[in-house]
């Protein structure tokens, strides 16, 4: 099997199109009984419609059927990285959602403060969940630790959890968590899973040392463990592998983060779609894709409240006619997974996606939802390959063989 | 993931069926505005109308979403091998096309007359594009060529085009092209891109230094360039892996030729499709399976033309009482790609299919078109699977696993 990016190196055609590619982020939903409508078939969505009309539909499935994604494969899916194939560890993942700014040569990590007894056994795996006000301080006492050879970066995320990088040469990150999952026990010492891990396993080590040192007489948070030690996967950039120069929207910084692993420019916008939709007209002659996210349909499905998804795809909805008055060549919406209030939780279901563009198949859809979505023209489609077919729309790969 | 190949070579059976695939080529195309019908849906087709009723329908998806193919990969896929696996050289499809029976031991080249200025720079990549009263005899002379160890073939294609073929032992085709694609600058050196193909360089080198002797006196045509250097891939056969006999009836060259590379029996037939099925009912009882082509819904989609379309449709569909008449068990009518009118080209937009056998399951279809297409029976498929529903139909594939 050909990697999709080969393909796309070797077809890529430069022109004047411009693709935008709308992630409502967990778009997805599901009705609350047989017979129901979820809730994009819910919200009155006039410019969504009325784009279905002059579009054509379809499924995508993030990863494969039945396989629920996180925010990281649902997105390097839409990018048309296989999921699979790129997988990111969730120090990474946790680092990209502070905003922080990961090199090839980083290793992030996710760290919990706990609570160490007399013993040096583990009492509490959250350090009696402290409020931001002790770990925020306590992070920065931590930013302090010298290591030789290595930078070292302690960054607060919320709580009793925290980011570590250590940036240096020859760092891997293939080292098993030192969270026990257990209280009781002591935490374990950073252990590499293979030979290339060696030197971080050192540097692990020194900055347990030292921070047992800094933060003894602390308490509940007199200690930390270390999970999902891990590197930025290689990824080559959107803009080599598609020939397109990507500039990203986002508000949230795990979405920034993701678009920025794969190379796109990271634009700064507002707090709003509004903000967001003025900073997309601004960029417009800068860039030949964007990628603008939209949390909030996700974050209201997490709550399992039905109604305000609803009003929230309301909003999107509303900002669909700024979108469509720079007149993109291609214009994608769909979300890097269902999140149905149902479930308050993402899900595998496939996701409600419109494709509008001239060259589109027109499918006799009137309306955006799953139900047009699903006898729609994409079929159901695995994420990764949606990026080949917004570079067809916009005339951007050649013919494939003569 | 296993090669399909390997599956029907283990599970291929004999029996007394008859499989017929139609390939209308270039088949699917596109409303020319939102609502309307395609050039399949608006023309009249009450025989293929009547095989949808009794059939099955879907679309074909050639190589990947939004991937547009060439003839070479588009009817690959259909003959079910996977078109990103087999890929064919433009030296070796441009020698398919003028009916060369291209052997293993056989490097193809195509090649460009050109006009060298008195400096030895390329001031016309195309020879002035002289006509064919020129380019054919200049080939005669070419073709007198003699180099130790090789036999030498040089045939005109059409206008400055010209096809070269190396047959020998030892030679392979991965060679980078002669022609600098830019004028005022001398023709390139053939450069090998791998060792193997050491001796075909030096084959080259001299016949490349034999033609400008006798293309010296010749204007503006006193030199020739070369491009896409190439082997035919190594292919099994149809019969080997289907265990099926195969015989093709296809007018045009190219055809005649991508048959010919998965070691289809090329029957000749006339220039109408009514000769073809003449020969396919004189044939009938020589095969088990066949291959029919028809150019001219692909040629008048290129043209641009909705109507001749439209029409060419119509005369594929009053030939389907012919082959029906035959009472094939499986009957497939479909294309290699899209080749919408409204984009004048080939595209990537999935291929009406129809089966009609009698253990489809029926989806209810009346008609034959890219509507019914999209909600059908087969769904939205790989072209390269396509055989195993043909070889199915016809019982002639064992269960898998017990």
């Amino acid at each position: 099997m050909t990697d999709i990016h080969d393909l796309t190196r070797q077809l890529q055609k430069k022109n004047d199109s411009k693709i935008v590619l709308l992630v409502a982020d967990g778009l997805g939903g599901l009705p609350l009984e047989p017979g129901g409508k979820t809730e994009l078939e819910t919200a009155n969505t006039p410019n969504l419609d009325a784009l279905a009309a002059r579009g054509t539909l379809g499924g995508s499935i993030p990863v494969l059927p039945g396989i629920t994604p996180g925010s990281g494969p649902g997105h390097l899916g839409l990018f048309g990285y296989d999921p699979l194939q790129y997988q990111i560890g969730r120090g990474v993942l946790e680092a990209l959602g502070i905003d922080f700014d990961l090199g090839p040569n980083d290793v992030a990590i996710r760290g919990n403060f706990c609570t160490l007894d007399g013993d040096g056994n583990i009492s509490d795996r959250r350090a009696g969940r402290i409020g931001n006000e002790i770990g925020a301080p306590l992070c920065e006492k931590l930013d302090q630790i010298q290591i030789d050879g290595v930078e070292v970066f302690v960054h607060h995320v919320k709580e009793y959890r925290l980011v570590v990088v250590f940036r240096g040469e020859g760092l891997e990150g293939d080292i098993h968590d030192t969270d026990p999952q257990a209280t009781g026990v002591p935490p374990l010492d950073p252990v590499a899973r293979s030979e290339g891990s060696a030197k971080t396993v050192k540097v692990a080590q020194e900055f347990l040392r030292q921070a047992r040192e800094v933060l003894k007489d602390d308490s509940p948070a007199n200690f930390l463990t270390m999970r999902g030690i891990a590197k930025r996967p290689p990824i080559p950039t959107f803009e080599e592998v598609y020939g397109t120069k990507p500039g990203a929207i986002a508000v949230y910084p795990m979405y920034r983060g993701l678009a920025r692993l794969v190379g796109m420019d990271v634009l700064d916008a507002g707090q709003t779609l509004s903000d967001q939709c003025d900073r997309l007209e601004q960029a417009w002659n800068d860039y030949d894709f964007f990628f603008m996210h939209f949390k909030y349909t996700d974050s209201t499905g997490e709550d399992g409240n039905f109604d305000a998804k609803v009003q929230r795809i309301e909003e999107l909805d509303a900002a669909i006619p700024h979108i469509t008055a720079l007149d993109p060549t291609v214009l994608i919406v769909t979300g890097d997974h269902s999140t149905p209030s149902k479930m308050k939780s993402h899900s595998w279901h496939a996701v409600p996606t419109l494709l509008a563009a001239d060259h589109c198949r027109y499918d006799g859809s009137t309306s955006f939802g799953e139900a047009a979505c699903r006898v729609g023209g994409l079929g159901q489609f695995e994420a990764k390959h949606l990026m080949l077919m917004a570079l067809a729309h916009a005339g951007r790969l050649e013919k494939f063989g003569a």
